[in-house]
């Protein structure tokens, strides 16, 4: 797989990749940059964040788990010295439907965490990543209630 | 820092992170996507070219180098095996400019390696990367002539 960054200036580079798409990507204003895209620490945490969110979407649908809403976050800390890697990671799993289980969302968890997704399986073997999830009702017209909330331990499993 | 991935149906995912930038990513069609953007590793790639990209052209300012082009190429290995994580990699610098010393490219790179590159950093220590640079002489009417390549070799240093 390749992906290259091209240089426009200054700081901002456009990113592309083998499947044609485009990502500007800049710095801060405070370090030479014009703030004019993405930080390249920003792009790995969506890297992370969109390679697990699916494997679990797609495997909620397997196990034909009623899904109207879904999101992951990926809340990184960096080192305060040079270079500023991310020291440690939770990634949080919101699933809005209807009468989700919460077996098949840590289930799913699971699978992505220890088969499928690369981002984690390399980038856990940097730094601990915490994985939690929260389930919501959908209510309908754009209301939900969170139904449970809770922490994927991996070696519980 | 945080960043999200927002499910848009299927397979497809719009990222976004602090500085508000947002970026689409999906699935090939084959695995009941829209291609409709990024894959996610494309986006570590890219974070990987970013990051040690804007280092190398900042210090390359500092060091007074004339520089009218610069690109930085990631060629990544990924396993067969799930989950495809990446096994290796090879950066390229290709820098465009008058001039151009090739200490000067040499010591950029390895500063970002070992000192500043947080991407860098942390995928080093899963993967063996490799750091290739290939220097070319502007010749004006976007021309421009190969005068050096080689391999930077951490180690050598």
């Amino acid at each position: 797989m390749q992906a290259k960054v091209i240089w426009k200036g200054d700081m901002g580079f456009v990113g592309q990749a083998d499947t044609g798409f485009t990502v500007d990507l800049d710095a801060a204003a405070a370090v030479g940059g014009h703030d004019g895209g993405f930080r390249p620490m920003e792009l790995m945490a969506i890297s992370l964040a969109g390679c697990t969110a699916m494997d679990v979407i797609s495997i909620l649908k397997k196990k034909r788990q009623t899904i109207t809403g879904f999101d992951v976050r990926v809340d990184a800390d960096q080192a305060g010295e040079h270079p500023h890697a991310f020291t440690s990671a939770a990634i949080t799993y919101a699933v809005v439907g209807h009468e989700v289980q919460e077996d098949a969302v840590r289930r799913a968890m699971e699978l992505s965490a220890v088969r499928y997704c690369p981002a984690q399986s390399m980038l856990s073997q940097v730094m601990p990543i915490v994985l939690n999830y929260e389930i919501y009702e959908d209510e309908g017209e754009n209301q939900h209630s969170m139904k449970i909330k809770g922490v994927l331990e991996l070696n519980e499993q």
